[in-house]
């Protein structure tokens, strides 16, 4: 056992404290007291080890900006800013403090980048490391999935398919010395959100956390339409080329990365002119077209 | 693999539906959309199976209803109304249907006690059930832990003790056929909250998911005061007579449940005049007086 809970939170303590107005009460108390709008988006997201990551692939601080970059990439997807986070953690005991103290600043790297405030949320014992993470943000005008439109076109934030290329370098233990196998694996370990990018005329949004298909097929669903992706021009893409020459080394068709791979944390938005990279548009009817059958989403399920 | 994760959500989805005006956007979309007040109350809890839970002795229900009290009973003690909450769960892959199920039943079923709305989560596949939830509440003037003044008196809810004597129970694997053994066990499978106790005019306030002494300890460190206790005032409680005769027959010392027990979530006040049972005051000084030095809190550790 590395450590005592008590020195555990004194440097969580540490690493969280803030003077930023928006909290009243921080940790120390039965619970956080912040200011509040009027409409709170609210998310939770949960990691286990050896599930969602493993702690040979990833270093203890891009594990914690990876939880905390799914919640927060759920609150930007709805179109708001994430105010606020809690981490909860099941540790073993194994860990060594400077461990856990490298988590809990990798959450709170990501955390600064959304501008967020990590304000809560408990430690306990467990078979493994299991890290469960609440963000609260805001939005007077939340972007739904059911607002695509026929005639809208079908955006990405960014190039997906970065952290699916990562996990096939690991998994099968292929070690490439280049620039964009560094890439892969960077985005898969730690996925870089595209906070700058503006999808605020957005008329329908989701996050890439399973994959490009699975989250388009829920916005056709839930918006009535049909939505066509268009390899081509996809294919047009500036970071294409990069990721394609990686996929004909390892032998991998390119778009079964882009399209069915998942954990990018791109936006996927449909509107007019949005900013990003077209891949597809909105068009009468349901499901999804354009992308051969051997492309159908392997939906990815934790069971 | 008793059951598909599609299967899970669509369940949960009926369990939690809800056509309560708070809720702008439910279980669906990439994160919940909810009204909230100008200052939010935030805290998290988690449990883990064999940690804080064993299957064996509790039922689901009661495994969903007790981790839902823990987190709810940090928003009561902050003064606060608990107005939502997530639910992350990871589970083994081994439950049925019906179990988790059953699960989500008791988290609805002290939510909907505490008028709580469960408006989101998250499932993994974990080597343990681990829950992990996260409360959402309201208070314009939150009740703090710093409050206590000297003169005020201390006070409790209810009588604490009946978790630690349900523990006991199970711990020793003692089986009693009686109401009081029947009300320890209950009570430590998930206790009872006192939403009807108005401790509004509370000067400080902590929920006793510790032990009473742990929490009388944290209340006049950040008072800056010192708290006795006085234990012929608790032998006054009426529930006093029914908890002594157990502890009795266990040969246990009924104050050790009482002050060092913890997870009975009561709340413990001061002020002036204020309901539930009196067993201590306020005075000048610091730390706690007043009891005897074998009932020096053990400070519960997770590690």
């Amino acid at each position: 056992m590395g450590f005592q809970e008590r020195e555990v939170i004194s440097v969580l303590q540490q690493i969280f404290a803030t003077t930023d107005s928006r909290l009243k009460v921080g940790i120390g108390d039965d619970a956080a007291v912040v200011s509040t709008q009027p409409q709170s988006i609210i998310t939770s997201d949960m990691a286990v080890e050896d599930v969602h990551f493993k702690l040979e692939w990833s270093s203890p601080f891009d594990i914690g900006r990876k939880i905390t970059a799914a919640n927060i990439a759920d609150i930007l997807s709805m179109g708001g800013k994430c105010d606020y986070l809690t981490a909860s953690v099941a540790l073993t005991g194994n860990e060594t403090l400077q461990w856990i103290e490298n988590l809990a600043r990798g959450m709170k790297h990501e955390a600064d980048l959304a501008g967020s405030l990590i304000v809560g949320g408990d430690i306990a014992r467990g078979p493994k490391i299991v890290i469960s993470m609440t963000a609260v943000g805001s939005s007077l005008t939340p972007i739904l999935r059911s607002g695509a439109k026929i005639g809208d076109g079908l955006f990405l934030s960014s190039l997906t398919g970065w952290s699916a290329a990562g996990l096939e370098l690991l998994t099968r233990e292929i070690s490439i010395n280049s620039e964009t196998a560094e890439k892969a694996l960077a985005e898969f370990s730690a996925p870089t959100l595209d906070y700058a990018i503006d999808f605020s005329a957005a008329t329908a949004m989701a996050d890439v956390s399973d994959s490009v298909l699975v989250q388009a097929e829920q916005i056709a669903d839930a918006s009535g339409v049909q939505i066509e992706i268009d390899q081509v021009a996809i294919s047009l893409a500036a970071e294409f080329a990069e990721l394609a020459a990686l996929a004909d080394e390892l032998k991998v068709d390119i778009f079964q990365w882009i399209l069915a791979g998942g954990e990018d944390h791109a936006l996927l938005a449909s509107g007019v002119n949005l900013p990003g990279i077209r891949i597809g548009s909105v068009i009468a009817g349901s499901g999804i077209s354009g992308v051969d059958t051997k492309m159908t989403p392997v939906s990815w399920s934790h069971f």
